[in-house]
Formats: C-alpha cells, structure tokens, sequence
C-alpha cells in the first residue's frame, strides 16, 4: 500500500487509511531507532533539502535526523545563509533547490499558504514543517502516534486542548486530524485566543480550564508566544500563567489516567508547571523521539521509495 | 587523461583541452544525476570544505551537493559562527583547515585575488567559488556546459553579455573562457558599467541593447546588483530596466533560436522579464542542474581520484 | 580496556592510564587519517550533536570531521538557528536533543560547570568542548599527544604556559594534565593573568617571560583575548606584546630543541611573532592535525563501540 499524495502540506486531504499508513510505516522505524545502528538504507542517493524560513532547532534537527537516518544527503537552507537577502522570491529559490535534483523540500515559512504556493510550483515532494498560523502536519501526526502508542484508541477519545488557540498552526493540525478519527476534541483559553466560528471545525469551546479539563484523557498544553504578549491577547504573562497554566492540582480535573503533550520548546512555569512537564503523565519527551519515527516514515512515503 | 592544475582559481590558465576534460567529466556526471541513486563513490573518505565568507545559496548548496553526491564529507564554514569575528588571518584560517587534511577547499571571498592568496599557502586543491568583482570559474564552466548541451559549437558563436560588466565576476570568466574557444562576444550595457579598454579581451562594445543582441545566439544577462543602486552607475532601477532589461520584444533582436541564460538569483521585472525568464528560450533553470554536474566534475578531477 | 567515564568534562578525574588509553586509540586513527581513504565504519549509525552556543571554527569543525571519520551522522546545533531565541532553558533543549537519540552531546558554552549541568540531566555522553573559563580537556589531550609524538617523556618535562591563564580553560585543563604525568609546569604572566593561589595546583608563577622560559622544552603560549583589553588586565596590546610576546630572540632561553604551541586562532604580532609561528620548533598545525585524531579517539571511547 503507498500514500497516494505527493506532498504533506496539511492533514485535511488526508484520509484515516492514509494517516493509518503513516503511523505504521513509522512504526518500523521506531523500532530501527532503538537498535544499535540506527540506519536503513531507504533513501541513500536522495537528497532531502531543509528550506527554513524560520529559526526551529526542534524540527529542523528532527527532519535531519529522520533524512540521515534513512541514509539520504541532507541540506539545510536557511534565510541569513541565502540569497534571499538579494530578494530572490520564494518560488525562484524552490525551483533552483528542485533543479538541482532534490527530491523533498521540507519547508517552514512564517506566511500560511506557502507550503501550498511552493507546491505547485515545483515537481519536488514539498513537506509542510509549519506555514505561519495556518498547519504543521508533522507535528499533529507524532502527536498521535504518541497517543497511540499508549494504547488510547481515538474513537471516543476526549482531548483538550489549551492555549492560543488562535495562532496555533499545531492546534489547528491536530483539530483537523483527531476530529477526522473520531476524537471528541474541546479547544481552551480566552475568547482573545480562541477563533471566533471554531466550532464549525467540531469541536467544543471551554474559557475556563477546569471545566475544560474535566475527565480529559489527553491534555495538549501549547507554547504561549511571549514575544506576543504585546498584542494584548492577555493583561500579563503572570496572570495567563494563573489562569490557563497546567499545574499539578489542574491535572486532578482529568481522567485519572490522562497524558500531557506540549509541542515545545516549553515555557516552565507559564503555560506548564515544571514538576507537570517532568511528571509520569507527561509524555513531551516521548513526542520529540516519535517525531523522528514519524518523519521517518513520512520521507520515506513521500520518496516513493516504497 | 588528466587535469594538470592543482587549483581551478581563474580560466585563464586553462587550455582548450582542460575545458574540453571538464565539461566531458561533468557528461558522465550528468548520466548519474538522473538515476534513481545519484551517488558514486568517487570521493568517499576525502574531505570538502566551503569556505564561504559571503552568502550563497545557489553556489554553495551547488558545491555541497556535489561533494555529496561524489560520496565525499563536507564541511561548511561560514564566517558568522567562526574564529573570523576572532580576527584571524585568511591565510591562517585556512592553514587550519588544511591541517585538518581537507582534500579541497572551495573559496567565496569579497576580495578579488583571495582564491590565489589561499592557493599559495596551502597544500589542499583550491577551487575559486567567487573572489570578489574578479573571477568564478566554475559559474562560466556550466555555462559553457549548457551552450554545448544545446548542441551550439563555440567557434564563431554569437554571445552578448549585458549588464553590469564592469562588476561582474561571472562576466569576466565568461568573457575568458568562451573567447578562448573561439567564440565572438559582445558586452552591452551603460558606459558606466563596461570596463574601460575591455576591448583588449577581445570582445566587443555596445551601449544600445537592441544593437548587441542582433542575431546573437546565446543573450547571457547579468544580476543587476540592486545594493549598489546608490553608486550612481545609472538613475534609477526603472530607467535601468527600461533601457537594459530583456523583454520578450527584445529577444525577437536575436537569432531565433537565441537562448537566454541568468546566473541567478533573478530580479524578475528588472534586468529580466518574468516572461522571458519563464519562456522556452530560457535556459536558466538547465544552467543551476548542470552546475551540480560540472562541479562533480571538477571536484572529481581536482582531486586526483581519476 | 576500555574507558570506565561516561562523559569526559574534566581532565581531573581522569587516571594516567585514562589518559594513555586516549592517545593509544588516537594513535590508531592518526595512521587512518594518511589513507586515502580516511574512513572507518566504527560509529556508523551513531548520532553527534555539536551543540555550540559559543563560535567556534576549529573546535566546531575539528569535532566535526572526527565524528564524519568515524562514519557517525553529525548534526550541527548553534543557538541563532534554534529555539534558545524562543527562551527555552539549557537543559531543556539538551533532553530533547537526547530525546532524538543522539548518543554523544559536545557541548561548547560561555557558563563554566555547563557541560556538568548538562550530563547530570542527560543519558547521552557529554563532551565538554569548553565550558567559560573552566576547562577544555580535548584540548589538552590534542597537546599532550603532540607534545608525546615529538618523543617527549612526561616525566619532568619542563613546559612554561604564557599569557592569561586566569581566564584559559585551555592553561587549566593543561595544568590538570601536565602535572598529573608529572610534568613541572611553570605559568608566567602579569599578576593580573596569573590567579591567586594557583601554587596550589602544582605549578610555579613567573612574571617575566625569560625567567619563566630558562631551559624549558615545551612553550605554550594563550592567545590574547583582545576583545577583554577594556577590563586593564594591561596597558596595551603593545605594552603586552613587549613584554609577553614570543620572539625568535626569546625562544633562546628555552632548551634549544623546545617546541612552540599555540591553541589557535593565534594573534601575530601580539602574543607570538609570525617568525615564530612559522618557525621549524612551531608545533602549532600539528596541533590542529592532532585535534581530529585525537577527537576520534574521544568520540570512539565514549561511544562505547570498542
């Protein structure tokens, strides 16, 4: 069986035999990964391009790994090294990045739309890594492998998930993916943060964490951007922290058995309280080891490979 | 047969035979590019490093991906995260480098002359990536590559040059290497950018674009260097465009089987017109995939592997 | 026999026979390093992270090529690409490079003790690539084996360190090594570069240079750190390079087969004269050479491939 697309550039295509795929094809790798040579040779002779727009240690790092680990050559482009600083467009640098034979460009861009945009111009497998508020694909699908792998089934299941919701290209990702599975998924924070009409997308809205946390099996927890605050989305950090920071008290509202995820890089102590990020429940750490399984298997679908 | 130089700093010392060699290695790197997997092993176990001390996409992801794809390792070394804000010396930097036991070092510099300053002082092959208004070989080598491609034979070829001459490195390799194989060229641009007496290097002077490119077979556009607007070499970027930009109505001036070459990265709509850039004559994006071969080739002679 | 150390961040809880065990496996990659082919399979599908929140050309790129030797996949994190711009804590950004299974973490940083700080946290091997003011033990180790290569005995050996060694992770991780092979080890400097009470380390103070440097058989000069001159630790480079520098004249006062070393990048003119430098007793490229062996060995020990 293949994944019949040819780019990831959000999870809203995809249909749950096509995310079924994925989450198995990472599956054989993750076990690869424990072993002590952590390389197949699927992609020896690809090249993997990394074009990001944005700085990202987490995901570049992840997506290198994942293109080492399957023994392609990597290159990673980014803005201050480029020439984009002579203004060459998007699109122009893609084309020459595919001329020279890539054969997936992974991409972060701050515009929403422009994993799209670069997409149709290029005959290269475009990967969405994060395009501005709009998706990140890759992170959604390691979040649920991450869920899965606990054992939780996704029909039924209840997520909240907690934040700014608003600007959130992880929020809207896992919305588009969970709800797709079955997934009953409330979104929470202030109204400033929570976009107005997000019920059409089927979920259900909470303002208050407690009553949004109730009997939850799995809390998504996202990056407050503090570099935002200015906005004025909240009066100040100390009093979002109060009023929408996981503490280990707050945990009590949910399922007993209930698992923490965060995107990161974490705030500790604003949207998290450390001894939460660091407790049983938390499964942050897990999530950044399953993306490389996931964008393992993701490369190695697109690739064509298979 | 064999390349008898230790360095590839400028084309002038190259004979017509080591022109020849190049461009058939990089044939036979061509071949490899389109396969499935696009590596061989020819430079396994030797060491690269881009030494670039100026920004470049195109250059050196076009160098690294060679490297790469000769199954060499690669270094890239910028001067932002180096010992250079430490103030050390060119010439010791790279004597580092070299005790390092780097094979090859390809060198980008702002100063005109760095490629030989290097070459003297190291005993690792020393490949000229763009040394300030000087000379960048490799950049003329596919640009040959790609004439040839299209079947056109140097030895009387018509080629007009147009732009900023008198600040271009890609136009003086170009101008050496294709006068050197017979070929008849013309630089077209304002007096202020065609270098005084450049009729010693055997080409000839135009001022007025549509009297260069009459029935000229290859029209090679130069970038317009837009951060040097305020030297005063012309007015405006506008009136630039207007006087020296190529549009579709232009290239009629030419042979109609004219090709339009752009080192790139393009200003479209400046020294270019998106459509002209866009259309069947160009060859723009066939020069950036033939880069990748010819500097397999070059890496791969350099280097004594042959 | 093997290394019983995790993580290497110090020289001082090293034995004798640690440290004989690292130049021994180093000896071995160094006759690797002539091949042609200067390849081992040894860490193949291994993961190094070069985590370098401080520039760093030599270190950085030394790590680098000794971990590409060994065959291991090498990621390259600085914090202007990363998430450190987003405020996430040391320690975090480590676990989650861990997360990623990286299995050796070399760490550079301005704080001392952060290589510490980060092995407490991780399960990874931690390299310490310099720690502030702190140590350096690669280094000392890439000296030691290029004083050992000129068939110098530890015993006794006469070896005079010159400049600031107050502010020289690389005079203290030296000091730590020297004295513990029994070496008799002499810091000279201005007062305030020498630090109070650094007898107790086993070593004699000198304040003028041809004093400190009467019979020695191994010159080891620091670089000046010419961005600390506001802090008056003296006058001027010039008054400094009077009275510190080496000088051909100079090197006549120490044992006539001396050697010259030097950490890079060297200041000519200031601490060590460029005839000096250059001159036959200059070990200085050698030291460079070296480093890569030498960080093989490290990496290959901390592995635990042997």
């Amino acid at each position: 069986m293949s994944l019949k697309h040819k780019n990831l550039l959000s999870l809203a295509p995809l249909s749950v035999e096509d995310i079924q795929l994925i989450l198995e094809t990472a599956d054989s790798f993750k076990e690869v990964s424990g072993r002590e040579i952590k390389k197949v040779p699927a992609l020896r002779g690809r090249t993997v391009v990394n074009l990001f727009f944005e700085p990202s240690t987490r995901t570049r790092t992840s997506f290198e790994l994942a293109a080492k680990r399957l023994s392609a050559d990597v290159i990673n482009f980014s803005p201050s090294s480029s020439s984009v600083v002579k203004g060459e467009t998007l699109l122009d640098t893609a084309r020459n990045i595919e001329a020279m034979q890539a054969d997936i460009i992974v991409l972060r861009h701050s515009s929403a739309g422009a994993a799209e945009t670069l997409a149709r111009g290029v005959k290269s497998s475009v990967i969405n890594a994060g395009d501005g508020w709009h998706e990140h694909p890759t992170q959604a699908l390691l979040d649920l492998y991450t869920i899965r792998e606990r054992g939780m089934a996704f029909k039924g299941l209840r997520v909240a998930i907690v934040g700014d919701v608003a600007h959130s290209r992880v929020a809207r990702s896992n919305i588009l993916a969970l709800t797709k599975l079955g997934a009953e998924v409330r979104v929470v924070g202030p109204p400033t943060m929570i976009p107005l009409g997000i019920e059409k997308m089927g979920v259900r809205v909470f303002h208050h964490l407690d009553d949004g946390l109730r009997d939850v099996q799995v809390i998504m927890m996202l990056r407050l951007q503090l570099e935002r605050q200015g906005r004025a989305l909240f009066p100040t950090i100390r009093e979002y922290a109060r009023l929408y920071g996981l503490t280990s008290e707050r945990v009590k509202m949910a399922d007993p058995k209930a698992i923490v995820m965060h995107p990161g890089p974490i705030n500790r102590g604003v949207e998290i309280a450390p001894e939460v990020a660091d407790s049983l429940s938390s499964v942050i750490l897990d999530q950044v080891a399953n993306g490389v399984a996931v964008r393992m298997g993701v490369l190695y679908l697109m690739s064509g490979a298979n």
